[in-house]
């Protein structure tokens, strides 16, 4: 199995334009000369990266976070998760955002993979975890985060993904990875 | 089994600025207030949407596309996938980027769900969609479309999403949704 990529299909850099800074992403748009030498431009949306972790207690059940999400206008149910600040450690803000949305600490924590989200106009990537070993303490959401915490068994999530009652990617992911263990 | 969400984590809308209107995304800033009576900023890039398709071959095969992403700097291993124009069809679009990206048309083409990829600051929806009965026919990528074609087993994805060579969540969700029927 040869899982190499083919590296002929790059483009090459040409030149870069600060459109935005903003409080969660910046845009700039990018010339880049394709494989057959022509130009074109790339509209880029970064985004600081971030974590998201599928928390599983000891009877297997799974700990889900409904919020609200007005890019999409609904209320989602999703995996706990968060922005990266600058400079942190994806493992740590695992950890950190796991307790602060649901309320457990992780005894163990495994990072399975960091996907991209949209490779074709954004470079966030989502650090996804597992954590077991989970022991109760607080909940402590940041002051203008609004959420609520639910259980579900993985049958059920699986029900759920099934019937767009859960329509999150990275959830999707997250279920994906927890199977494969 | 209580699926509904809890409407009371509702944001209201209050007012919004557009920041930018481009190629392939827009950019605008909206002022919310907070279920606690607060307002906030929210940066939303506005996304037409896209889909994707997990192409099964009669042997249990499924093709992939490598394409460089400019926004990660990376060639990436994922389903075949593209965005959709304005008031097109999902399913016409599925079936119009499978042909053209891969040279196979779906005989059957069913659609297993819609999700959101990054809900926390943009719209985009991906319709993910699962492709059998193919038929070879030819491939036809747009002109500044670079592609390579592989073919790999249901194991052998499973093996690359564990090493990071797939790392993308789009067909790692896709992948979920296949193992799911």
């Amino acid at each position: 199995m040869d899982e190499t990529v083919d590296e002929t299909l790059r483009e090459v850099f040409v030149s870069s334009e600060r459109l935005y800074e903003g409080k969660m992403v910046n845009l700039r748009r990018d010339i880049v000369l394709l494989p057959n030498g022509k130009q074109a431009t790339r509209e880029i949306v970064e985004h600081p990266g971030a974590v998201a972790v599928v928390p599983v207690l000891p009877d297997g059940s799974i700990l889900m976070v409904c919020q609200f999400r007005h890019p999409v206008g609904l209320v989602l149910r999703e995996i706990p998760a968060g922005k990266l600040s600058p400079g942190e450690d994806p493992d740590e803000c695992a950890r950190r955002e796991l307790e602060e949305e649901t309320g457990y600490r992780a005894g163990r924590l495994e990072r399975k993979a960091s996907v991209f989200t949209g490779p074709g106009f954004t470079d966030e990537v989502i650090h996804i975890y597992i954590a077991d070993d989970l022991v109760k303490t607080k909940m402590n959401p940041d002051e203008d985060e609004f959420l609520a915490i639910e259980r579900w068994t993985p049958q059920q999530i699986r029900q759920m993904i099934r019937e767009g009652h859960i329509c999150d990617a990275k959830t999707i992911s997250g279920m994906y990875l927890l199977q494969d263990q």
